[in-house]
């Protein structure tokens, strides 16, 4: 036999990316409690709602279900879209908005059209993994800047903009309840980057995914909706969302808002990539939005993720008290948190398997490979009791490793 | 205000892009009768079938349609997947095959998981316009090779390669009913693609959407099925098709077939790009695959294809005689023609539109941009009636023209 020799020039292998693959099959097996995951609570889907949405989806035309549609989307789903957008302070107009395959493609499309191999992207340090991976093969130079509990240190981000020899084209960040930090950036922050982005001419990507699951605390207005308090900032700020989150990641629906022209590019990337996402699809999302279920099935999610969230809390503080540090979420997914000391982390993980309980590194999703003694975790996919007992088994990992 | 200047250094912005947009938006006026677009005929959709399957699929596991699944797709659907390719004559196992949003996506993967920019790609001359596009996107090196009614000269391929001086990625092709051509590429030049992609060391691709359309003459196994005959051809060759043309374009289903290490490689591309397709449309696929309704409405789908084949044929040749020239097809959605003597194209399509009537300009699936007094004819969304009237009206601008 001739020896194959794939000659691989585009850099998709990535071992983080395995890793992740990895922890999925770990994360199947049932007698596992993963924190690891990025599932939203599959108990908070509004299966009625969603059933009743895709009846009458199909009632109204399943021709146009069944066939292809728009590149940019389903002519009512932008329009409802739009108006969700505005009601979280977005004022955009149909030329500006596009439905996509959940959020991650949404950051892939624009990506795409605007960044070739070398170009350079701002990341807050930690940031999403997915993220990371798609900056990586997308071959882009990623810098990460710190942040802190009030998310990414926007004065730090001017700093690095001042000693760049060229201009990013980008800065990525998930401003509500951080993927992985859960924190949230404040409003001043929000401004001075808009600021940032209009005075050096990048665009500043906001990544959205959570925001609606707020449980405590106050909304801060998403960048692009603030972004008509900074002239010119309107023409570089974009918005990401998703479905997934807040109704189903089943029917894969998210959206961007971002300048026409910008827009146009990931229509164009979108075409190529898949055509148009789902019509049926797309025309349940429609009518789930218009039937006023979405609204009214929002506060028992929200009540899901907080009862979660304080579960977790709770049961960090009784287990690990001072050795292990955090901030209590106000909304969103995750929970990350700090050993104090040293700690092999590594270490840390394999008893944590051996002991069925599973969670994401904190050094997953640092673009640099510093060690941390961080750890993401996601309260969403278990209930409260199932939290308390995995974080016993946690504790029994931690103390197996100290 | 500042001066607005994105500087786009990525290539999404194609003038046929535009073109094919434009085209569109003609082609929604509903007094225009369109030959132009790639939509299959929702005649043929199995429309109490498909909502069969929805609800079978909500039965059995809605949590499972509504939360994320595996990015490699459904378990139960890849192994029904696997089923319809084997059939087909394509023995794989599971690690070889992954779910897609549609061919469309399952190129797209293949293209960014091989091919960077300035890599060297060959094509059918003329082929299908959107994988131009992504090829053109990618920064690729295309190499366009002429064909004729038998499809892709094998023979020039061999040539071209014995010319290059480095080897190309990838040969991509429609080998049943190609688009644009119609043409069913001959078992002996499948034969010898394979031993040149083996000999060379390049990913001989072969997109199928059609092949199922088959209404005269004989079927040829994909050419994944052949490779058993080509020593080492199988760690070379990759089938990428859809359910878009035979079952419905609604649910975005396509699939890849390609070695395990190529397709590891598009599920990584899978995972940055979408993480996974919709898991509701991934269980209403499978429930429809393994109910024997995909299997008992498919002649019926031929027939109309058959139908609307033959009112194209009959009325061009009633209509233009001996100055277009054509093969009569034999499957799939297109017709291919050729004007004799000299045609200002543009002329005639812009009395076209004038006539209400549309059809893709031949130049548009050129790579380069020769002259062609070629265009393509689909047939596939109007019923024989309508394209009587259709070729009616193409000739009135015809006569306009000349």
């Amino acid at each position: 036999m001739t020896s194959i020799a794939y000659n691989f020039t585009a850099p998709y292998q990535t071992p983080r990316g395995s890793a992740i693959r990895e922890l999925a099959k770990l994360a199947a097996d049932p007698s596992v409690i993963s924190f690891a995951g990025g599932y939203p609570a599959a108990e908070s889907f509004d299966l009625h709602g969603l059933r009743q949405a895709a009846d009458d989806a199909w009632e109204a035309n399943p021709l146009q279900c069944m066939q292809y549609g728009a590149t940019e989307g389903l002519h009512e789903l932008r329009d409802a879209l739009l108006e969700l957008s505005e009601r979280r302070g977005i004022h955009a107009n149909t030329d500006e908005l596009l439905v996509t395959t959940g959020s991650q493609q949404a950051f892939d499309f624009l990506l795409r059209s605007n960044v070739v191999s070398g170009d350079t992207v701002l990341v807050e340090n930690p940031t999403y993994p997915g993220a990371l991976a798609a900056l990586r093969l997308a071959g882009a130079n990623v810098i990460g800047i710190d942040g802190d509990t009030n998310g990414i240190d926007a004065d730090a981000v001017e700093r690095v903009l001042s000693m760049l020899p060229s201009k990013p084209k980008m800065l990525y960040v998930v401003a509500n309840f951080a993927n992985p930090t859960g924190a949230t950036l404040t409003r001043e922050r929000r401004i001075k980057l808009l600021e940032l982005a209009a005075r050096h001419q990048f665009l500043l990507v906001e990544d959205d995914p959570y925001g609606a699951l707020r449980f405590a605390g106050e909304t801060v207005p998403p960048m692009r909706a603030l972004a008509s308090e900074v002239p010119s900032s309107e023409h570089w700020s974009v918005y990401l969302s998703t479905l997934s989150k807040v109704v189903t990641p089943g029917i894969r629906i998210g959206w961007i808002v971002a300048p026409a022209a910008v827009a146009r590019r990931c229509v164009m990337a979108k075409q190529v990539s898949d055509m148009c996402s789902s019509p049926w699809n797309q025309a349940i999302a429609n009518e789930y939005l218009r039937s006023s279920r979405f609204e009214s099935n929002l506060p028992g999610t929200i009540e899901i993720y907080r009862a979660r969230a304080n579960a977790l809390s709770d049961s960090l503080r009784q287990a690990f008290g001072d050795n292990l540090s955090f901030a209590k979420p106000e909304g969103g997914m995750f929970l990350w948190a700090n050993f104090q000391g040293k700690l092999d982390m590594q270490q840390l993980f394999d008893n944590a398997v051996t002991e069925q309980v599973l969670f994401i590194p904190g050094s997953q999703c640092y673009f640099d490979t510093r060690a941390s003694n961080s750890l993401r975790l996601s309260y969403a996919t278990s209930s409260p009791e199932v939290i308390q007992q995995g974080v016993a088994r946690l504790h029994r990992a931690y103390v197996k490793t100290v």
